[in-house]
């Protein structure tokens, strides 16, 4: 059984609906993975979850390299087993993080040394030391090491870096080539080259063009203009392997989720949904509301009438706002539970959409429902 | 039907197992309420609380009066409906809160004055008007206004309290015989008397012998010695009626609570069980521990061998303490979901000691395994 496989694709666009046959059960996609940075999706259970429909979510090596160990995670019989998480689990390798680390880390061919932000000790990350631990936790999709820049590099820097993340992608499938591993542990390449055209095509020729499982599209979504992350994520894909699983590293507002797929993305992922949880901020079919606004203390219907999940099945925007000024945990919690319910449907529906036939009207109607 | 039935009496101390027929469905004595002050238990959903067998719950009208407001919780149809809670709900007035104000709050014989701690705002709590919000909120068993004492006033204004809660005990059976309420709305006198044996006697006598629904024990357990709440409990409870049930207010560690089961008390409630949750304190079975603690990094069995919460049935030692350590909100819920089922699953379990006639070597057995 292939790994990947397109069902429909969309007459109008590039979108497309299909299945991944995964190690711990079937994916459909598109799909959006929460982030489970520390081996926990913030401020849900496992079951919260489950119930919300998801069936991957992300882990970051980098976070459980430093807190709790790769040791204790390998210990516990694995990422699955530690976290009590029964689905698949996408880890990346913390390179974005670990080049986020400005001043406190240092690139070289090798590799990146970097200091622990919890206690400055020193630390190297290389393509094939990513690729073990991954393998160590038992993760079921594994992102190679890559060299994430900032927006707007010049050419020669960004060159540097895309040319760096081809020689390490290839460390990395020699590395996972000689490893005794379940055939079912896959790997993804990502593609850089930054905001430059000619690198960005560069670097998904080539990568695409490896033996890896997956292609992840990487530093997008930095900071530009969504426009512009659009027309990027466009350009690139011309250049890939359809045949592949595309993935888009860093997306998950429900415009840029239906702009993703109507590019033809697979897979995303995004703190965004679990993090505006805490902050009060709710997606609804209207817009993204947040809570603590005046008009909500006397209104008593749920944040979304066509949601269905447990927030919105037994809770008002009036008892909502009253948690998130009390500053109660449950407001996030629930909150949570509900901005990872409204990601997954949008993306079921943009799905079922694909395979009807009528993704573009559904899209359209979508964005004119959505006021930002 | 009455209200309260004892089914059976410890024959080797005061113990025994009783049922309260409340608006919402029965609930067994003993019985222990976790406390959600703000219509929320910290931490933890309604579904949670049903699932670890919670039948009543706490909330305080002093925290709800001030936010989100009482006409908010009306006008959502009452704090069951606010809430999404379907059990029972005792409402405390507040008054310890009130009278923690010191230097913001003034009693006189008609209530006590109090500045918000909010927006500083001036209010005005008397027996009266704390009833009626509570009726108002739809509260299933309602507590009279009393004033709280620090440990150790002197006889001279600790009688002064005393008589002065007597008077607001009287005028609350007052006001709620003159509204139209559903009769299963419920009504509990405050026995005060700070640690002064015959002032206590005197109010025991006194709120016991009027008509209310169930006697709360009040201003015990604010600081002092274990030994001493217990002296006083025990002395207490000589001078109310047995016939009544009896709430203890503010105790809700394992011990305390077998205690308080031993001398009589039906009913307790403490913000302990919820609050050491988010400070990453558990209950077991052999006394409580701290997951921050070295020796748990590698400890993958879960809190409690012989728990069946969700916590022990899916989470381990080793996870939450990693979850503990990284600030993550998921260490509060788990530990949370913990430590109410630990102490419900006491409570259910000296219950049946007390109808098999075996409490009193429960209760040793207990002890003995449990290191403070």
């Amino acid at each position: 059984m292939s790994f990947f496989k397109v069902l429909k694709k969309d007459s109008k666009s590039s979108a497309r609906a299909g299945l991944l046959t995964a190690r711990r059960g079937t994916i459909q996609t598109p799909v959006f993975m929460p982030v489970g940075t520390k081996a926990t999706v913030k401020a849900v259970t496992s079951d919260d979850l489950y119930k919300a429909g998801c069936s991957i979510i992300l882990g970051n090596l980098y976070h459980l390299y430093l807190q709790p160990g790769i040791e204790v995670i390998e210990k516990a019989g694995g990422i699955h087993k530690f976290m009590n998480w029964e689905r698949s689990i996408l880890t990346d390798s913390g390179g974005f993080q670990v080049f986020s680390l400005s001043g406190i880390r240092k690139i070289t061919d090798e590799g990146v040394e970097f200091r622990s932000i919890i206690d400055g000790s020193s630390h190297f990350f290389t393509p094939e030391n990513v690729v073990k631990m991954q393998c160590r936790i038992g993760s079921d999709i594994i992102m190679v090491l890559d060299e994430c820049i900032p927006f707007n590099e010049d050419y020669n820097y960004t060159l540097g870096a895309a040319k760096r993340t081809i020689d390490w992608a290839k460390k990395s499938l020699r590395i996972k080539s000689k490893m005794d591993l379940d055939k079912d542990t896959r790997i993804f390449g990502i593609v850089q080259g930054g905001f430059i055209k000619n690198l960005r095509k560069l670097s998904a020729e080539t990568i695409s063009g490896m033996d890896f499982d997956g292609t992840a599209i990487g530093g997008l979504s930095v900071g530009e203009k969504r426009d512009l992350t659009i027309e990027m994520l466009n350009y690139t894909v011309e250049f890939l392997n359809n045949k592949k699983p595309l993935y888009f590293m860093g997306i998950g507002d429900p415009l840029g989720i239906i702009e993703a797929i109507r590019n033809g993305v697979d897979m995303f992922d995004c703190v965004m949904p679990t993090r505006i949880s805490r902050n009060g901020s709710a997606f609804t079919e209207n817009g993204r509301i947040n809570i603590k606004n005046k008009g909500y203390t006397y209104d008593f219907d749920p944040l979304d009438r066509n949601c269905n999940c447990y927030t919105c099945r037994n809770y008002s925007r009036s008892y909502l706002k009253h948690l998130f000024k009390s500053k109660e945990i449950l407001s996030s919690m629930l909150l949570t539970i509900h901005n990872i319910s409204f990601i997954i449907n949008l993306v079921d529906r943009s799905r079922n959409a694909i395979l009807e036939g009528n993704f573009e009207s559904f899209r359209k109607n979508f964005i004119k429902g959505y006021n930002i």
